[in-house]
């Protein structure tokens, strides 16, 4: 007798992403043999989460953005622990993990968020408001930190020059439509012109406007930077393996951690 | 007075892969605009680990086994848990972070292993070993499942060919020497002969020969193959984000788990 | 020259949970030797978090809180995931953060969230509502899965009563003020008249009125669960561990996922 | 039909650890409202673990055990990380899962590996080998860090005494056989000979001594430890939580870490 004669344990773990048979790999439809040495990594992962392969113009922007989010150094939390991790005697898997884990909200998130806020723009002016207007009352609306904009270390974030460019290379060529672009460039004005210090476009904000007009839902402008920023975890990781440190701690190990309360 | 007056701080977070100041965002001592829209993800993942930018038909050939490896399916553990992570609300860098820990050592660690195997056979060979037999006696000095050969699924690995195929071009126009390509077709020779069922390469195998091939250490064989299934982790945790399942367990909820004691 | 001179470094991981110096181990202010085999492991949680050691009535109720919630079976995907975790070559510590990690909003937050949820019915009393109102007025502000109450599996949680006796003992020896346990008899009782089918209090509403009770702040319901349930966490990894099983996958072998789309 | 006619699904989550029906839970066979208020925290770890009660004498050592290891100080990077963690914008769940995941060989392994010495140690000894020179042997055979001695902050860990007073007490009272306690103070006693300069026993050897007595066998030594850790690993995640800090890196903000190549 089948196990699985209803079917329904099949179906409990249903899904159009892959399919597998006894020599059979099927990525979205595609056998695996077709992609390998004929696909990008960027476009696999556009094929991989929407099921189609991108336009070569549109997996280059992709690609561009991936590139730009991958690493910002030790200070960065994720960074950090993932070196730290890589002392304790785990594998390479879990160092890369333990930075992952925390690309949350606050860390990660500012992407996702930043999407969020772009098509609140987007909504704002499809009813009536101009532009400018629209991108005044979605950052009054919204948090004190405006995610995408400035960086508490950065003047300007250098990588902001480069993906606007591209961004706008691509709506001047109809690679992409363009919407979230001006949207986010009206928020960057707004700011300037409403804050006492700038508040520039950040990595976070270039990269979400460049994911957005792609058409990537806001919850993958934090996806798409996992993958980016795994990059330099992985680097991190394995530089700090070949340092020899056991149990790196966050300071020099002469440093004790003070009292919080006097 | 400075905080750091002796260094001792900023060096205990010392890194050649990326280096930050003001307005400043070094990656490999590149300046990230100059890679912004002129590297591919492939040559910046190699940048980033190794240093310096590969040369682009290197480039391909990491390319193609990070494509390869990106995903087999919710009967793979990572992919079954970054799915049911994805459903118990925390966020998507969570879930992928949760698939990404557990490509331990049964489950991502074949390639290291087998990268392992393979040097071990050049080893016995550049000691005089004839091959053949270099294969055959460090096959039997290792573990019964000889990592990177044979699978409980595929009658024969589907992204094996497409995999060697590239290998052996690479070989044949000098992008890489061929030494463990040479290794690893005579274990699975080796093995043909020796087993009564057969053990051919599998995705794991294959990857390891290419990234010894190109040069990155064994324990890299694994960091890289997080990199490629985080890909598979991500695409299947959106897709399950879609299907609004709360707290998904393994099985349908009408199965309850069996005693294991009679 | 110190590393330190400004106490900086010391500062940025300032803490009073505990402190050491050579030969020295403070917790909360307390020499570790005289808190080994004199106090138990509540009321340690206890001081850990808060700072002061517990009286013994309400160490008590804590303990018990923390027991009842330590394992619900492989369906719970924290189970689950811990036991796929423990056969893929990590270790126990790996195979239980897998665990915890998923222990999310919606699979260890109800508690927290039943808290808030509780603090809206005494805020709504202490404006001036009668209880009875309170409870209908906060429930129907939230979501539609009211946390803390309602069980897709047990028509009455066996956890509840046990759990309930304790708490309604606690008040009447004055061990706890009672406040929230009325509120949440409160919502009960709101349920029971209001829905058309039972929504019996379950473990997570049962934990989360003796955590309020004791004084825990909301978000350490979902702390506490997280320090409960790893017990079982623990367990059912360890149980695996010993099956021999390697990369578990969610369904057996034999069982190939379907087609999400038809 | 059911879906699960040859209950193969149901045996593929096979457990003794719990069993649920509605209405119904059972942890090791006994129903959970008969241990809520009966069994201490301690006690319900072993029964979780072992599937029986334990004597209270025994219970109550393994508690002292458990309440040793709690917390070291943000200097462990698993108490930094999990600070860390708690400012990335995850939950509690996630943060403390972070902190977790770094118990690893280096880390939260050493309590594992002392038990595998002083099993080696008692089985020279049972093989004929005087304790001490098994001692030596066991030592000899080893690592250059001997598992469970030494501590790099600690001329003696404050954890030691106590704990080697319970046990010795255990001991003397037919609680625990005592082999294990004779095995490392035999180990103890001949660094003290053999090094030049002092490695006493550390909390990992005196914790480890304690499990192995009480019949965990060597991985659950790791096991209970993360337990253990989890109380400080909550402590400090929710004390951190307080700071208000977003995305807190390793050092001041102020020190930017160093070039690594001259």
């Amino acid at each position: 007798m089948t196990i699985d004669p209803t079917g329904a344990v099949a179906r409990w773990w249903a899904t159009d992403v892959s399919h597998m048979e006894p020599g059979v790999v099927e990525l979205r439809g595609r056998p695996v043999q077709e992609l390998i040495g004929t696909t990008g990594l960027a476009s696999m992962i556009w094929l991989m989460i929407r099921g189609e392969l991108p336009e070569p113009a549109r997996a280059a922007l992709l690609e561009a953005a991936l590139v730009a989010g991958v690493d910002h150094g030790p200070q960065a939390p994720s960074i950090a622990i993932a070196r730290m991790a890589a002392t304790c005697g785990v594998g390479l898997n879990s160092a890369i993990a333990s930075g992952v884990n925390v690309l949350g909200d606050a860390h990660g998130g500012a992407g996702q968020q930043c999407v969020e806020l772009l098509d609140r723009v987007l909504l704002l002016e499809d009813e009536g408001a101009p532009l400018a207007e629209a991108a005044a009352r979605a950052v009054a609306e919204g948090p004190r930190y405006v995610p995408g904009f400035g960086h508490r270390f950065h003047p300007r974030d250098p990588r902001r020059d480069p993906l606007m460019a591209l961004a706008e290379r691509a709506a001047a060529d109809g690679v992409v439509a363009g919407r979230h672009l001006r949207a986010g460039l009206a928020v960057e004005a707004h700011l300037d012109a409403a804050r006492s210090s700038p508040v520039p476009m950040n990595i976070d904000g270039a990269t979400a406007i460049i994911y957005a007009e792609l058409g990537f839902p806001a919850p993958l402008a934090r996806g798409l930077f996992v993958l980016s920023r795994s990059v330099g975890i992985l680097a991190h990781a394995w530089e700090e393996t070949g340092q020899g440190t056991r149990n790196k701690g966050p300071i020099p190990r002469a440093v004790l951690p003070a009292r919080l309360s006097p």
